[in-house]
């Protein structure tokens, strides 16, 4: 049985457990606080980061999202979700990598950090300036998936596809945390409840983090 | 014909180069400087990095250096980098992402910044601070290489893979640029010249950045 080492509001932890799920892959999710920097997991992945899987069994360990995502869709062939020819995937990766690094950065990695360390770690008042930018360069983002929506139907092309994951992974969080505003946002509004909608996604909508409530709308299907 | 954008002490367009050597892939360098902001180039990728290639002939374009990577590997059957079972690749991918983001942020981008920017763009001296505490990360990650090379021939397992070409693509920036010292590494040495001595790297090292001199040994195979 493989483990997952993650926490309810880590965004690659997302993107790897809405993979899973569309796969019908199971495991068994096991809470890791990297902050923390636990000794058993430094020793599992010295650089600290969730996502790991972990098949003991096997002894297999798998270190990072997309290291993740990439031996899944090599191993399971149930639901792919790096479709089409080799410039096709190569659009897929793009997205996948742009929301990954990009989208994290300007977005969920500050509210991530306002909302949730500052509250639980150190004990400090969230920074005004910075949730406003955060909440700001996601209207961008939010312009950017509405650009590709007009030409596409799903993020990367005619089919769903890890980009998908990806992005919906990084807004729930960021929706989690009070950062996105869909108003005049009705193309990406419409694919995300398509993307909440989805079995996969519905287990991890219900989760909570410790003393951290996500605003009323969070579960909700008709937005 | 492919065209790669790119610069001289770029380590993810190394990356590329190496690995499209290493497969026969023919393509035109294009020089870019992301510092620029050219505009042609940012509609090319709106992020600004480098490396991007494109195919014109084929309407195709690659952004980042782990897309193409992914691309060439799946396209070109030669010479294959990603090698093995699904648990091996996902170590040669694991060691891959180390390289590009932990090595990458700790040595390359700040020996970069200071000797490369500062004195190509900013017009500034380089901060002693910074450059000694990139020197004194190389030595941190060289004892991890001569740590793997302890257990395995190449980085990753018993083949050349991905891995050597992502780990050889930084330290060669960093050693252009005087932030490695090879004493007390002979393993991390000796697979150093091994990968030096290929022809898909002799080209890279012949190839100078503009005003900035790399040390007498950079190309030399007797270290
Ligand atoms: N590139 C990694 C990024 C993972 C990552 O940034 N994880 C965060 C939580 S969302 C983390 O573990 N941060 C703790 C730390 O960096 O010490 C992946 O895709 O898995
Ligand atoms: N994840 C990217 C990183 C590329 C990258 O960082 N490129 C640097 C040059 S080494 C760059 O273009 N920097 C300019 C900028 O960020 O504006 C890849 O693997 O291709």
């Amino acid at each position: 049985m493989w483990q997952l080492y993650q926490f309810p509001l880590c965004p690659f932890s997302r993107k790897v457990r809405l993979l899973l799920g569309e796969k019908g892959v199971g495991y068994e999710p096991v809470r890791e606080s990297p902050w923390q920097r636990r000794d058993e997991f430094l020793d599992l992945n010295p650089t600290g980061q969730v996502p790991v899987m972990v098949d003991s069994e096997r002894g297999v360990t798998l270190i990072d999202s997309s290291v993740i995502c990439e031996f899944f869709e090599e191993t399971v062939t149930k639901s792919p979700m790096l479709n089409g020819t080799a410039p096709d995937r190569a659009e897929i990766r793009r997205l996948v990598i742009w929301f990954d690094t990009y989208f994290y950065r300007d977005i969920t990695a500050p509210l991530l950090n306002e909302r949730m360390l500052k509250r639980l770690v150190y004990r400090q008042a969230p920074d005004g300036q910075a949730l406003r930018g955060a909440m700001k360069a996601a209207v961008e983002y939010l312009d950017y998936i509405d650009y590709l929506l007009d030409h596409r139907t799903w993020l990367a092309g005619p089919m769903m596809s890890l980009a998908d994951l990806a992005a919906a992974a990084q807004i729930s969080v960021a929706d989690y945390l009070g950062g996105i505003d869909w108003k005049s946002h009705e193309q990406a509004k419409r694919w995300y409840i398509g993307m909440k909608s989805r079995p996969s996604f519905r287990n991890l909508l219900t989760e909570r983090m410790d003393g951290i409530a996500p605003p009323a709308d969070y579960e909700k299907l008709d937005l």
